[in-house]
């Protein structure tokens, strides 16, 4: 339908799937929306991982790799967009991977668990409990899974349930584009880039990294400074297109 | 549903609006996301309409009146958000209004049209022909409207066709909250402005400008200044926000 020489096919292509998985009922209404306001803010960043963000991605994949339990939390934008890539990482880091979405339902989650293993990647099942300190049903995770987590990677995440986690002592690994969002500056770690680049580097070294490496890049998660970082590109490439 | 004192009611109720109007088919699930993109950009330009989009708002305003054949071109999240002020406009500047649509079945610019009558558009009809420079059913459009315009208004415009009309010798009006968009660069001029802002502006600056001050706007329409100075505003913010 989308012309291949459109010069924003893979945007549009990208719309498509996720309007596609709308009406599969994996993605909400409110869910095409945010991807929305993301792609605006990849615009602005230049539609492309800048080398903070790259450096940002080896950092997770060291807080990943060096971690006790890692969880990788999916909602349904993620699934849609990115299931394979999820499966990657999943095998790169040994990471248990939950499904937690905004507005949950237990269809929704069965249809997003679904999506996942049709790609491979191993979801973890179970009873979901209300342990997060936010109101039902968004206090709901699995207690071996989220809750018992010392990491947690959250792609698309709301605010409330970034800060959620963050105040139950976890560290929290965000992908997002936003750099003024209340998730990107309440997460241990922003990566300021677009989900389907930013999966899949991590997955690329959390296989590269030593544990020498890995060391070094686990003092280095000042989420501000990553912040500040991704600012300054976009006002770069505001400057620059003058 | 929503309440009136609510700080985001404004953006609340027109998410709600553009839900319904997906439900019916007028809006695509595409233009949900688009309209999440705008809202971003909304955001970073303050959610006002700023001293340099008003003037552009008074340059579009003298080039409708001065144009001989002036068309506005209405797609779905358009009509959804500002089918009456449209209308308006058009009584204003005497433009005809035609639907032309992305996503483009018949079934669609039906939905449209009506939802445009209902709200006081004349909507130009008839046989819908390929004479735009782009892939069918893309380059459909109507040969007695935006075919045979001099000047073309187009809210929300995708990129490929804005450069359509202006390679066709157009004088382009886009309205744009991306002052980085191909569209916004492409088009003659771009007014950096959320929809239901820019749109009653423009009819209210075509009801007040005089010949005089119409022939002196008209030497105006200096894109660049109009997207540098959006840019401006961004990166000012931005700033503000460190």
């Amino acid at each position: 339908m989308i012309p291949p020489d459109h010069p924003r096919y893979r945007s549009l292509v990208t719309r498509e799937r996720l309007a596609a998985c709308a009406r599969e009922g994996i993605v909400t209404l409110e869910g095409l929306t945010a991807h929305g306001r993301g792609e605006a803010f990849d615009y602005l960043i230049g539609e492309r991982t800048t080398e903070s963000a790259a450096l940002a991605e080896r950092v997770a994949a060291a807080m990943l790799i060096g971690a006790t339990s890692p969880v990788i939390s999916v909602n349904g934008n993620t699934a849609a967009l990115a299931a394979g890539a999820i499966g990657e990482l999943q095998q790169a880091c040994g990471a248990k991977v939950e499904v937690n979405l905004f507005h949950r339902t237990d269809e929704r989650v069965e249809k997003v668990r679904r999506l996942l293993e049709s790609e491979g990647v191993k979801v973890l099942t179970g009873r979901a409990e209300p342990l997060l300190p936010l109101s039902h049903p968004r206090a709901l995770c699995l207690r071996e899974g989220i809750f018992s987590a010392g990491t947690v990677l959250v792609p698309l995440e709301d605010g409330d349930r970034c800060a959620a986690l963050v105040s139950m002592g976890k560290r929290v690994i965000a992908i997002d584009l936003n750099p003024l969002s209340r998730t990107a500056r309440t997460a241990t770690l922003t990566i300021v880039d677009e989900l389907t680049r930013a999966v899949p580097a991590i997955a690329r070294a959390c296989r590269e990294i030593g544990p020498e490496e890995g060391e070094r890049l686990m003092r280095f998660p000042d989420n501000n400074f990553f912040l500040r970082a991704a600012m300054e590109e976009i006002r770069g490439n505001l400057g620059a297109l003058d």
